[in-house]
């Protein structure tokens, strides 16, 4: 394998992914690139889009309309380069992400991988000394960034499927590298497992860059992802005149206020911390008018699995109440979601072992804490569930910012030794 | 018929009232005196307690406990001369009122004339320059006082009892004396309507002490009378140690709080006047408990039946709304009602040219505004419902302060023309 | 005069008025209209945009960037025959409206009369049968749309202007021609009658077409306009992350929802009916950060200036404690305001008079009561505090739908009668 | 040390504590008793009631009148054998507690020991199985009951004070003897640290008996215990018919309301977690009166001081605000405090070493976390800030029902055990 050249392709990759962002759900032009790339290093077991996804396991997708005009853009956005794309994006049927699977042909264990393409939903900054802008390749869709680095997850899962092909005889079992739509937010992983995309799996790793681990690092266990459930809750009341009918009301902007602050008023639990919280209110339209219409946007989290189910249970009890006390209808919509498997300390412990032989990285830390949620931990624990082993590791990388942050952006030079880290563990898994 | 002996009588029979209070549907002694009373004079067709009361319609009664100790009051309160007073409370069946008829024996029109037994539950004061302090018949039940003027209704319906036998003869038709129990709260006349007692009636009469109406006035018709339902709410949750298991507890302290605030908030209606109040909430033990229960005294009116209906429906709306959104569960119990009959035009012009032909009084009012809200519309609006017509009237008093406070008195000079006005109305209709 | 012709004429001036429709505070077009009409009948004491304004009692107007928005489509917008209509708008200071005064030069009693000019936020209907469709003069400015016959007063009021001036000569006194802008959302009157522009009238006269009036009807005295404050309340805290540091914010929506609860549950008035109504309410952005603002669009009206102070205040100490539980400020800003005028009597009869001698109409109706809130109140009220006489007359109309709907369409061949009539009452006044 | 003896003696003095429990703050008996027996021992240095309290700092006292009734139960039930208790009540100066102070004369430590003597607010249970029903010990004053050991903490600080001033001669420095009231709700220890009875010692020792540790253990440091406030927050505002004259209330029911739901959603903190409770809420009186008072009783925890802080210093902010909103006043009591001293690792091992040594304990526990909270941490803190060192120990004890509940009972064997382990420590740091 030419590392140094696969250094600048990393490079050129993520330049690419990152000038055209795509959020979640909406992830056809990076999609389309990943097929056709995956196409050209001669991986013939592709699936598309649909095939990847259990449509009703699906969350926070936005509607059909806003679908069609993410298709065209991508379409448009597709380099010359990309000359199958715009036919990869129509086998999709609607839906992104792509898996690609290597099989060796000989026995041995199937080993997931996972990459998430999307971008998160804030303004790149215009700041002439953010490197994006300095040199060229800074999003040129509207508040749209790729604040996350999922950019580079997404060159580093095409930079692996290269260097594993390459030495595809040597490897045994089968290798699924899985490229997922929706992390922000937490609404593409689950729909994917509830699909059976890791199902099988001896093994899952992911990896996401940043987070707090600075290059030259790499942390072997991420742990402590809080679970979490967003949603959206919409009241539908009835309209009246203010002053001259207004017991013909149902007013949705109080069912949905009093709501909000009973939501935030669900008792703690002894067990673990957990939160609420209503990020976003917006009822009614004309000042004399009862609000005939309220949505929220909300969230809750639990320290495990036990406390976050209790905090949403009772979170549809105090909306779907409030709703009643004013003669209102509400509706839950879950906008995304995460659970909280930890990663396996033995699995740890054997890649552990092959990191520190290798030499890439001046450090290596064991457990750190994770930062938030993430629902590649809905693939960890149904790969735990089936009997096989999981781990979430960090590839340390400088930030320019924190992530999500318009200002952010990582060290490119620490990407190539995120795929010979992975190329060194399926490796040492496969062999 | 000797009317200034009857003049004496009334303030003898008053003063014993007053100074024996008796709380709505524990109005034994009373009742007891009134039976012996009517028995005395003659009247055969007496019935007692239960025979006059619908049980299901029965409103904010106290529990068997406290009846048990009222009657045991009442019948050690009973005075000497009332030797079968013990006998006719144990005939009531544990339910106060008595219904008395004068049968004449011709046809003729069923004439029903409701007189109000119960007090208010105030604390008479203990002024000196108080009537009843300064001449000895103060009440002696804590917390209770005639301060509305039901004991000279009681009295004025003896005295009328009395005059119209003495000129049975005279009369056509049937004569009904209704005793009712229970007015404050609007708690006894619902209960007695769906007995019956007032069915088959051509007229209805009722008359009030006082209310604005000087003494030597006289008011034909009282309307507007505020349609209103009491009721008490009663949440239960489950209690849990606020800092150990707060997940664990019910909270109906909370789900109370979020009730009584939205109770507030129902929208006025575009048709009329209406009224919410949360007069008292009561919720909670222990400082470091999850409060288990929560009650709160409630009331809402309306201008009309129809508004006073919209706010109550709203009200068990938001009732048990509030109550699910704490996983509580909200128990709502009628405690009094009214509604908004209005008297007879043609019987007040009746009834007034009479009146006015008496010179009892030195003025007659039509049309006065009714002062709040009067459970004897239910008596009237059942009667107008099968044809008979209805009045309410007022007795002009002077008082020496406002009605339901503790130093509220009448004239009782004022007694003797009352029943002067109703033997005379009575004479009109039954001739 | 010419009635015939001038018939024409106003239609021709309402379509166009009609077509290009101008919301509160930017009606620039129209006042340039107006002034150029004007000032080619020779009404040569003119004044202009701010000169008419009390800047300090403006209401609800947009931000600078939006009047420079509307100004330059107001220049853009005006026809090709109003050569002059730019200077005019250079004029304005950016404030639109105009008063035209003719003066007599004889003694006599100053005559204001006011025509409001502005048009309501709602879109046109795009239904074929509506008339300016099918007629080709509906509304081509998007989401605005004179739906409540503004158009018609303007017209009105400068075919009015045409007719005073050809019989200046009979004339006595002053006669001022208020063309407001803002009465929708009660926006611009009282910052006109702070300015003093109805200061030193005998008689202030109004008139609105349709509100129930059908065509062939003329209403003398429309009186109980509702008093009635329109505000925003902008709510400001802090945002945080809301599982990170929750601690860290100051939660702008849960103060808004409480605010919001607590506004409709304020205690209603014994002497007569108020409103409250929370109609908009927006808070918020990201759904796990914790809000740092809030906006709700709210009003407040009373049946009497007093009721109507009572709950503005009230809602002022809601929206302030509120605000200081979740340790965020509100700030209050008054969007428009109305207060409760009613017009002489003694004007009606002597109007009614000359009315009824005239012929005009088939039907003169005397009090007809209000539909709602009317801010040429303010100028009411000031004209009779000075000792001069007002009056709010309506001119029948037939309509296709309720006023502020976007298919509402007038009769427009009603408007010449209001000319008429107007002219009529003029010369009564003013002989 | 005749330490069978004292055996014996400690279930004596036990079980008539027990069987006379006092409350919070009138602890008169008890403290008479021990100062009888103190006396009897030889201690001259003793300080009585209000000697040993800073009164600006006391929490959660009753008023005046039911001092005045607890200090006359007080008196009345004295045991014969106390000829001298009535005159060591009268110099109290109506506040209980004792400190008793053995002066070695020689140089040396000073050592506070700290016993809390005050009941809990339940019923005990009339079980006949129960063994103070059993052995006839059971409380004779209702609703009180020694239901968490405070009975035999100061049976085992009277035998402390009898093992002690028996070798005295042994024995170098000073050693207070520290009898403090109203332990329970966290009233007592503040007030007494306050006015300095711990202030210049160089070591603090407290222990609990029970608490999950079983009979023969021994807990070396007890730590964890949660910061706390009790307070009331009590309402006023003004009375108003609320038919009648709703405006002119000022409703404290629903301040406490709107407050009540803003305490429970005041925001959690991320550094650790934290507590609010509303237990128990009392507002309004009658059904048609708008609610002119309203109390409630509420408290707040914090795993930290800082934490605590932060969340009563909201509570007062959401009380304050919710006042403000309805016009009305709130006054915050603070009824009781704790804080969150750790004892010192240092003196838990140096304590550890002899009571290993001893053979008293089959089992030696280090650390064991505190179950709720305890205001000898004021003590605690303020000897550790002067420089001194302190530990909170638990004496294992098995019992029969959770503490606070009203089967509640002790080993009674476990109390010598605690005595001899004090008196080891006290002469480890004293020889």
């Amino acid at each position: 394998m030419d590392w140094k050249h696969l250094e600048l392709e990393l490079i050129v990759l993520r330049r690419d992914f990152h000038k055209y962002p795509e959020s979640a759900w909406t992830e056809f032009r990076a999609s389309a690139i990943i097929a056709s790339y995956l196409n050209r290093l001669g991986y013939r077991q592709l699936s598309l889009g649909l095939d990847n996804i259990d449509p009703q396991s699906v969350m926070g997708r936005p509607d059909e309309a806003e679908i069609d005009r993410q298709i065209e853009r991508a379409k448009a956005q597709l380099p010359e380069s990309c000359a199958d794309g715009a036919d990869f994006i129509d086998k999709m049927q609607r839906y992104p992400g792509v898996v690609g699977v290597l099989n060796t042909g000989k026995d041995g264990p199937v080993i997931s991988l996972r990459f998430d393409i999307d971008c998160v939903d804030v303004n790149e900054t215009v700041l002439p000394e953010h490197r994006p802008n300095k040199e060229c390749f800074a999003s040129v869709n509207a508040r749209l960034d790729h604040a996350c680095g999922h950019d580079a997850h997404t060159a580093i899962g095409l930079g692996l499927a290269k260097s594993l092909i390459e030495k595809k005889d040597e490897l045994r079992g089968e290798i699924r590298l899985i490229f997922q739509p929706g992390e922000e937010g937490c609404r593409g992983a689950y729909a994917m497992t509830q699909k059976g995309v890791v199902d099988g799996s001896d093994y899952f790793l992911s990896l996401h860059i940043g987070t707090g681990v600075p290059s030259g690092s790499f942390a072997l266990n991420s742990h402590g992802h809080l679970c979490t459930t967003k949603f959206d809750a919409c009241f539908t009341g009835r309209a009246a005149h203010a002053a001259g009918a207004p017991q013909e009301g149902k007013n949705a902007l109080l069912a949905a206020a009093t709501a909000a602050i009973s939501l935030h008023a669900i008792a703690p639990h002894s067990e673990g911390s957990m939160r609420v919280n209503v990020g976003a209110l917006s009822a009614g339209t004309g000042r004399n008018v009862i609000a005939d219409h309220a949505v929220m946007k909300a969230e809750t989290r639990g320290e495990t699995q036990d406390i976050a189910d209790y905090v949403y249970k009772r979170a549809c009890e105090v909306i779907n109440g409030a709703a009643a006390m004013y003669e209102t209808e509400a509706e839950i919509i879950k906008m995304g979601s995460a659970t909280d498997a930890d990663g396996d300390a033995a699995l740890a412990e054997r890649v552990g072992a092959v990191i520190r032989k290798s030499d890439l990285f001046g450090s290596i830390l064991n457990d750190v804490p994770a930062t938030g949620s993430e629902d590649a931990t809905w693939m960890m624990r149904r790969v735990q569930e089936q009997g096989g082993q999981a781990l979430y590791m960090v590839l340390g990388s400088d930030i320019t910012a924190p992530h999500h942050n318009g200002s952010f952006d990582i060290d490119e030079n620490a990407m190539i030794n995120g795929v010979r880290a992975l190329d060194i563990i399926v490796d040492e898994l496969a062999k």
